[in-house]
């Protein structure tokens, strides 16, 4: 496995496909834009998977699955929701192939196999799953709905980067339904703040919690709110998205129920999801030109013994001391592993886990026996120690914690310094283009002025923070009268 | 909720279709043949995933994700399997829609986006995943590959049935490199294995494993073993299988390997799976004319209590000894769920429950707040006890595992009871006809007289047992010399 990963300051985004691929996360696949998460890629996003579902559970959700194909009449009910897709979708047309007469060996789509109704590969799935509602609401008994499925979904994304934005992405989608708009906002906002939870405590990654502008709401939503993250080149990363859907869905699927007065009234509605993507932003957030950083919470090995020995009486002394550390750990609830292949030497042992964010690396060679110690190092500061046999529990235990803590600590100081208040368009290109990050700044409020700015300088207002303060100015490129600063960035 | 199945006796399918849909486990879609599994049946598919999971990483695999499309070009290549699948594959041959001209409101397929190359939506993924493989796999060092991935495929089935064949179904495939052919058959015979452990201690589902037949082999697989299970109906249900896949696919995609010797080899390979199917075996082997009957082990709730009140002042001393009960059990990690839902009586709470299959149900009404005591019903055998509170956790405990046991046996014993020897073709056909179940019969290994039974009897070979016994004999069609009994049966 080579170690030599371009340079961050050098190139980003080369940086980042290199490590994605060599520290073995993903890598494309023969279908155009799609990509095969492979198994150390997977691990991680099985841990997102597991905190988040049980996340979603304590919050009285369930999970169920939906089909994956949409058909287009079902597809093109809500109409923004089906404008907003229509452009990206993969269409099934055909379901059967048969043997090629002009070509031997080779198949063709047979022209007799012609669907009646095309399918729409779900690019999302309020449409099928709001057709199916309607056969599960008559009365307010009925309600609410609190249902999440883990599926995977089809955009046909033009440019697509691995994690990032990919063809078909795997994600987990909310879909509830409410007896009243109240309680449906309630809940778009329990999301979003389990979303922000998940990423600042579990991922390590700070966030700022917001709605959406017009233009970039969701196709369908009356309001998104988000949580948008900050990368270190500076640019924004939306990571999760809760939409109020209003009654829009269950006007488009005619979604009606009894309320308690007798009364038939729309089913009021939200969706919400996270997707592989934040696989994505924990790459960018955390991970250094040497390879991959994890926050102990999501590393699929926690700590990595590997031990340094010169003949087999020294290997069997160490995997003795080794089988003791791992019971010891294991039994504290950390996930440990000993690395004794025999087909590499220590030192490319340490360059792949360092590549692959282990975060906490022991060693052990023939002087540690002698001495009761290991050598203990640590990935996010790359700091090395020789810790006594007998401390080694807690320390790792302790370490466990503070890994975490100072991967969010120092992402947040980061991010905290990337957060530049600008007052006039000048001000605003000048922080853009030199120091990038986040910019705060007043916003008249129109679509007009947002997608200019958008044109002339690639910025998007990525949210209208929710711990907004009103404050009295004028719109930075308009000069017209606002009530409060916007974030707006250049974004992934 | 309507209690009133069909019975058994009268209508297998139609009592099957409606426990399906009364227990709230699934439903048909508004897509042919593609099924919403409810929060209910997705509960249980969870639980089966979990114990699935555990079992396959402790056997030393791991979890990847491999794209929901494969190319044509790739799909051909193993012409075996492709033959085996053209006939029922849905096809994505355009990746846009557009405003219909002609229709306003409505969409079409946009003719300008056809996809240069058609993509089949996954029937199952050697193909896409053998195509990966190739860029995995150069040395002997980096094998055995052992990968399993959870997904949904799609197989365009013309008669489709909730859970036992739709359309689109869930399932796990594991697809595993090897660089010898001892070793790949070691894994085919070890996931077999791991197949009958579950459907047998977990499922409670009674399994004869064996070898299938070519003619009923996977398409593309030098052998498939599998697990055969036997419904109430006396109709078999094949409910996994593991395939022995030699070097096609390796030959296929051109996959090889340096071995330890230095010299180019290509590489050995299985593939496996269980799907949403279980499901459907689940129901047919367990329950009755009442509705849902669950092992312990797969219930989504395994104990539920419901309170018997007049009025508040009881609800409230219900609830207390509830919540103490609750905790007692959770604590041996049994779990329970209160229901003290307001819009239901307790005589619609226990028909649910009872539709539903929980194992125990604990009802607790002013006698038992007098008495110290507690109403304990059984879901297996319909027996009720009145249980004092000091007792009840460990009588509890004990059920878990004796209810789990009961069903088994009952299982076990009913298909023991439907395993018949017969000796001549006449014989094979009352008992088929009139008892229905495993036929064990000599049969003279060949395809034709196979075919020519199944022709006559719809009856096949489910598998030729792994634990035959050599015995002399002649074929119970062509009288034709044997040297063992195979496994027949009506299936599913
Ligand atoms: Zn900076
Ligand atoms: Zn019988």
């Amino acid at each position: 496995m080579s170690k030599n990963l371009t340079n961050r300051s050098e190139d980003y985004s080369k940086w980042y496909n290199e490590l994605v691929v060599k520290a073995d996360l993903a890598e494309n696949s023969a279908v155009r834009g799609c990509m095969v998460i492979k198994p150390y890629g997977y691990a991680i996003w099985e841990k997102m998977q597991a905190e988040l579902d049980r996340m979603f559970k304590e919050t009285g959700h369930q999970n169920a699955y939906f089909p994956l194909f949409v058909p287009k009449s079902l597809f093109e009910a809500e109409e923004k929701n089906a404008e907003g897709f229509a452009k990206e979708c993969a269409v099934v047309t055909h379901y059967r192939l048969q043997n090629d007469p002009d070509n031997e060996g080779k198949l063709r789509v047979d022209p007799e196999a012609k669907l009646e109704e095309e399918l729409v590969v779900r690019p999302t799935s309020e449409a099928i799953i709001w057709n199916t509602y309607k056969g599960w609401i008559q009365s307010y008994r009925d309600l609410p709905i609190l249902v999440n499925q883990w599926a995977n979904v089809v955009r046909w994304e033009m440019r697509t980067r691995l994690f990032l934005r990919t063809a078909e992405f795997l994600w987990q989608e909310g879909h509830t339904a409410h007896a009243t708009k109240a309680e449906a906002w309630e809940e778009t906002k329990l999301i979003n703040n389990v979303y922000a939870n998940f990423a600042e405590n579990f991922m390590a990654i700070p966030v700022i919690q917001g709605l959406k502008t017009e233009s970039e709401r969701f196709a369908g939503a009356e309001e998104t709110m988000c949580i948008e993250a900050l990368m270190q080149d500076g640019k924004a990363l939306q990571a999760g998205t809760s939409h109020f859907l209003g009654q829009n869905f269950a006007k488009a699927f005619d979604v009606k129920f009894t309320n308690k007065e007798g009364k038939q009234d729309y089913v009021w509605a939200t969706s919400w999801g996270v997707s592989t993507r934040l696989v994505g932003a924990l790459i960018m957030t955390h991970s250094d030109d040497k390879g991959l950083v994890l926050p102990p919470s999501l590393a699929p090995n926690q700590v990595v013994i590997v031990p340094i020995y010169r003949n087999d009486e020294q290997l069997e002394k160490i995997t003795h001391v080794a089988n003791t550390i791992m019971s010891d750990l294991r039994g504290k609830g950390v996930s440990v592993k000993f690395d004794n292949r025999t087909t590499f030497r220590p030192g490319a042992k340490f360059a792949q886990h360092e590549l692959q964010g282990v975060p906490l690396r022991i060693a052990i060679g023939p002087k540690d026996l002698e001495n009761g110690t290991v050598e203990l190092a640590r990935r996010d500061t790359l700091t090395k120690e020789i810790v006594s046999l007998d401390t080694l529990t807690d320390t790792v235990e302790q370490l466990m914690t503070e890994i975490q803590e100072t991967l969010f600590k120092k992402a947040l100081d980061f991010r905290d310094a990337h957060i530049t208040k600008v007052d006039t368009f000048d001000e605003f290109k000048t922080v853009l283009e030199n120091k990038a990050g986040f910019i705060l700044a007043h916003w008249d409020g129109t679509s007009e002025t947002e997608n200019k700015i958008k044109e002339l300088t690639k910025a998007t207002i990525r949210c209208i923070p929710i711990d907004n303060t009103v404050e009295e100015g004028k719109c930075v490129y308009s000069g017209n009268p606002s009530k409060q600063r916007v974030l707006f960035a250049k974004a992934y």
